[in-house]
Order: structure tokens, then sequence, then C-alpha cells
């Protein structure tokens, strides 16, 4: 793994999983599903590969202070500041750019911090057998088998199996399809052929960059007077450059007419992107009547299927003959919430943004 | 209205209304549906009838205590301390005898002082007509014509109408039935003859006297030689008898087996015992989409039919694609419960007892 780097990517905040997930507490840096924050469990997971060294963070100046105190050992040149979210376009841009320079020769493994992933050895595996791939050029996407036909997630189309000697399954890529809608997600799903696009990607800084030049190269030329720039300019070039910035998505803006991308569609990893309060039924496991309880005190009677989130065991929850419900209690907020609906937390979200309740957002 | 009392009867603490309900909290001493507590609420509808001086109070000394903050107007002489409550035969004994003992001539209404009553004039018209049938010697009930097929309350089946020139329709009472089961309850509507018992009785103290001489001598004894001490003994006399007396209602006691009982059947009076959370769906005005928000800051989405009930304002409810549900937000309590099964909260109580989790009782 020598060369091989690790790019935490940490802009967003989350708004499916409000009220715990607020302006000021992002949910990948809140301990969510137990003693650990989702980007410590990240970095937990990406230690075993890399050294501290070699994982960078691109995040904003709020979020990188809380995540020096979360994780002391990642080095702080390490951390890339953006002066503020303009898509994952620019965020693979600005550490494949800075990554290059340091190392002509790297491989960057770009990765979210607010996902969560069980089988944590299947993933080592994955990531060694995606390094190699991309050894051979390729842009690689990690996939991801789908169990259900979600509608949360874009989908990957594979094509023909690569040639030459990986140690996993390895496809190139026939199209890339954004998050579709009900009815197509079951066709999806019938086909055999389609993964979940995981938002994990593995490739040489010279290989992206190549795309940035030939797909964006606006953003190239921006790239390029930030890397030339030394050590302690750069901050000021990236605060004066990064408000011209188009903002725009990896996968629209390179993945889907790039050149070389192959996939390795994984199952049994048991991934989650913990993007909204049921994917919790997924992550954790459920007692023999399906309910989750997270730190409360739950007295659960004819109870099946339900989610309770709380604030502690002083304060005790009672359900009586409720299914398929997620209960988030905190101090200020109460959500009681239909599983299946529980997208629309979201627009909760902006409504309380449109009538200016700040202090629940 | 000479010569005639009213004695609200306060003694249990109405645990299906939990957790807002507590041990030192019973509902009636709680401003559960508003500014006024169910006491208070009692009581001003009684003193438009009743000066203070001819109303007396019935309860344990905790509650008495309370009471006479929440409602300085009537005489501490009119507050009858029970040590523990024995059932209902042993307060209407009590206040009977004693008020029989003031004034050889007294009519008395006996009232629960957590009920909600909506139709004021019609209760006041009701209880002129029932002194009216009470002083040509019946035991008077008051029952709510049905609405629904309820397994919570006791039925009355009326007889024959009462020969004499009352203004308002009176019958003899054919037969009491307790609680029915579900199949029982559908029937017992259909009949059209059925009222729901109310706990609602007007008679003279002399004929309630007289059947509880006749049906039950002990706890009659009991009640002489409490009548027969002066007020300052008397206490003592009550302390000494009260652990010996049997538990006992005024319904299975007396009132199956009573001569000349009558009944006026109420409809349109807007009668609830405030029973269960599910209760108040009667007693308050639902908004368009059925919902009641109850002293807190509710966000409904997609939710229908569903009772919010908070500490306040500062707290937000928000409340995605449910139906038909209870929500009861306390300090250290959250309650999240189908309407239907709202009574169950009787069970947690129950269970929290056992439990000897005495913090939530």
């Amino acid at each position: 793994m020598e060369h091989t780097y690790a790019v935490i990517m940490a802009g967003g905040g989350g708004t499916r999983l409000w009220p715990v997930s607020r302006k000021n507490q992002p949910k990948q840096l809140f301990p969510l599903l137990g003693e650990e924050t989702l980007f410590q469990s990240t970095v937990a997971r990406l230690e075993i590969l890399f050294p501290p060294e070699r994982i960078l963070v691109v995040t904003v100046a709020e979020q990188a202070r809380e995540m020096r105190e979360q994780v002391p050992s990642i080095p702080v040149e390490n951390y890339l500041i953006e002066p503020a979210p303009r898509g994952t376009a620019s965020v693979v841009g600005l550490a494949a750019a800075i990554l290059h320079q340091r190392d002509p020769l790297a491989l960057m493994a770009i990765l979210p911090s607010d996902h969560h992933i069980r089988n944590r050895d299947l993933f080592h595996y994955l990531m060694r057998a995606a390094v190699d791939v991309a050894k051979a050029g390729y842009l690689v996407t990690l996939g991801i088998a789908p169990t259900y036909p979600s509608t949360a997630y874009g989908y990957i189309q594979q094509g023909t199996p690569l040639d030459g000697k990986f140690n996993y399954p390895v496809y190139e890529v026939k199209r890339f399809k954004e998050k579709p809608d009900e009815k197509t997600a079951q066709k999806l799903l019938r086909t055999g052929d389609h993964s979940w696009n995981s938002g994990m990607f593995v490739w040489s800084t010279k290989r992206i960059l190549s795309e940035f030049t030939r797909q964006m190269p606006e953003l190239d030329a921006a790239l390029k007077r930030i890397a030339a720039a030394g050590s302690p300019e750069r901050l000021s070039v990236i605060e004066a450059l990064w408000p011209t910035l188009k903002v725009e998505t990896i996968d629209y803006g390179i993945m889907e007419n790039a050149e070389r991308v192959a996939v390795l569609p994984a199952s049994g990893l048991g991934w989650s992107d913990v993007g909204s309060w049921d994917s919790l039924f997924e992550v954790l496991l459920p007692d023999m009547n399906g309910n989750i309880s997270i730190n409360s005190q739950h007295l659960a009677l004819d109870t099946h299927n339900t989610l309770v989130y709380g604030e502690g065991n002083e304060r005790l929850i009672v359900t009586i003959g409720i299914d398929d419900m997620v209960i988030v209690d905190t101090g200020d907020v109460l959500l009681v919430c239909r599983s299946d609906q529980s997208q629309q937390v979201r627009d909760v979200v902006a409504h309380l943004k449109k009538h200016r309740q700040e202090r629940y957002l």
C-alpha cells in the first residue's frame, strides 16, 4: 500500500438525521451509534490500512476543530479546509491536486466520513483489491449489491469483467444512473447487474487529474494554481478561488463521462450511509420484536419494529401498541415519525429554516 | 334549592392518565384541559346552584391541602377527611350521616371531582329536576345516553316512566349492569333503554341512610357513631373505625338492591369522566385533521386524530405520518400510545409499581 492515501470527505450535515444532527453538530461528529462518532469509526477503519500521516481530511473550518479533538492522530497539515462546501468535485480535485504535488505516484481512496460498515475485514480486502485495479489505470468505484429497491442511492450498471489478474471480481462500468423512482429501482434490482453507488472511490491522482483537465477545465485551472501556491499562501489562494467554482458532484462532473471506470460490486459489506433514521434498522441489531433502543430507558408494550433514540436513562420512554415508528427524543425536540416516512425529516428542517426557527436547526 | 347540598368525592388518582396523573398529583388537581383543574371546574359548575357553605368535599388529607389552595371559597369544616379511601359507599355514608346531623331535611347531590361537562346549562337544569324527584323520596341517578358501546362504564336500564309532574323525563330503574364486554355493550346500546352510570346521584340523607341501615348495617353502625361524636372527637372516631370498614362501592353496596331508584337519562350533556387519554378527543375540540395539541408546540405533517400533550412551548414536537396516537411528554416520562390502547396505561403504572420505580409513579 505504498504511495496510497485515504481522503475523508466531511462537508455536509445530514439533515435527515435531525433533530440529533444539527447545524453545529453534524451527524459524523456525534456518537450516533454508540461510543464512537461516525468520523472516529471511519478513521479507525482506515488506520488499519493507512498510517495517520497518509490520511487526509477535507472539511470546513468549524468541523476541523472538533475533528482534531476527536482524532488527534491525524497531523494538522493533513486537514484541507474548504471555505465553504462546493460539492464533491471540488473536494476530490483539491485533495488530488495537493496529494499529487506531495507525491506524483499517489493513489488515493476517497471516502465519506459518515458511513457505517459492519464487515471491516471485507472492507479492507476490497480496498486492497481496488488499489490493485487503480494501479492498472482505472477509476475504481465501490459498488454495493442492492438488497431492496432503494430510491435514495444512485446506481451503477456493470459491463464486461475486466481482463487482468485481480483478487476480486471487477467490471467496467457501463452506466451511472441517478437516484431512480420506486418503479425503476425495482427494475434495476431485478437485472442483477446494478450496484448502489457508495460514494467510495480509488484512483491515482494522475488519472483523476487528467479527467479534471479534460472534463472540468475551469476547476482544473484553479486546482493548478492552488497546488502551485506554497503552504503559507495556499489558504488565501483557496479562499480567493473557492467562491468562483461551480457547485458540482464528482459523479455528475467527472464519473458519468470518464474513461476507464471500473466497479467492484460488494455484497455482505454491511454498508449503510446512515442517511436517515430508518437506515439504523440496517446498521444496528434489533431485539426479538424488531425494536432498537439507543441511549434510552424504553418500556415497550405491544411494540414492534420501532426505534427509540433518547438522551439518557433518566427519562422513561413508554410505547404501547405501535409498529414501524421512529421516536427521537432530544432536549428541545421530540420527533415521532413513521419509519417509512423518515426521509421527510428533511422537509421539517426546510420548514424550520423558512420560518426562521434557528434554535431548532 | 333550600336544604340542598353538593358533595364532591375526590379520593383516587386516575392512573390511566399517567404520566400526567401521579401519586402526588392526582388528575383532578391538575390543569389537564386548560387553565382550571378538573376540581376547580367542578366547584365552579356547582357554585351556580349551591353557595360554598353548602358544598362539601370528601377526600384524603394530602389532597385536601391542595384543594383548599385551589378553592378557598369552601369553608374548611366542609372538608371531610378519609384516613384512606374505602370505596364510594363509605364516602357517601360519611357525607350523608354528617349532613343529616347538620340538617335532617338535607338533600344531597353526590358528584365526582374529576368529570368534565360541556353543557353547564343542561347540567343545572338536570340537577334541579333531580332534586324535585329526590324530594318525592327517590334515589336519583343521572344517566348518560350512550354514544358508543363503551366497556368502561356501568349501564342503567330504565323501566316505566315515573308518575308525577317532573320537569324532565324520569324513569324507575329496572336494573344496574356492571361494565360489560364489547359484545354486550353493543347489545345494550341497541336496546335504547340503557344509560351509562355517571356516578352522579341525588337523594335525601334520610332516604339514603335508611338504605344503609337496611343493606349495610355494619357501616351504618359506624356512621351513627361518627355522627354522634362532636366535632373535636369526630376525627379520632373516624380514624379508629375507618380501617374496620369493608371496601365497597355505592353501586354494588346500595344501589343495585335499593328501593325506589329513578334515572334521569341525559343526552347532549357533553359528559366525560376524563378516564383515559383517548377520552380527551370527546372533551376537547380537535382541529380539521382531528388533532389536539395541549400545552405544546406541535408541528404536524401528515398526522391525523392524534393528541399531543406537552410541557410547554419551549419544546418542539414533530409528528410525521401518524394516525390515532396519543403522545404525552412530561419532564421525566414520554408516552407514545395508540389511542385505542390508552386504557393500557394502567398496566404500565402497575408494572412500575411492581418494579419499584417509585420516581415515575
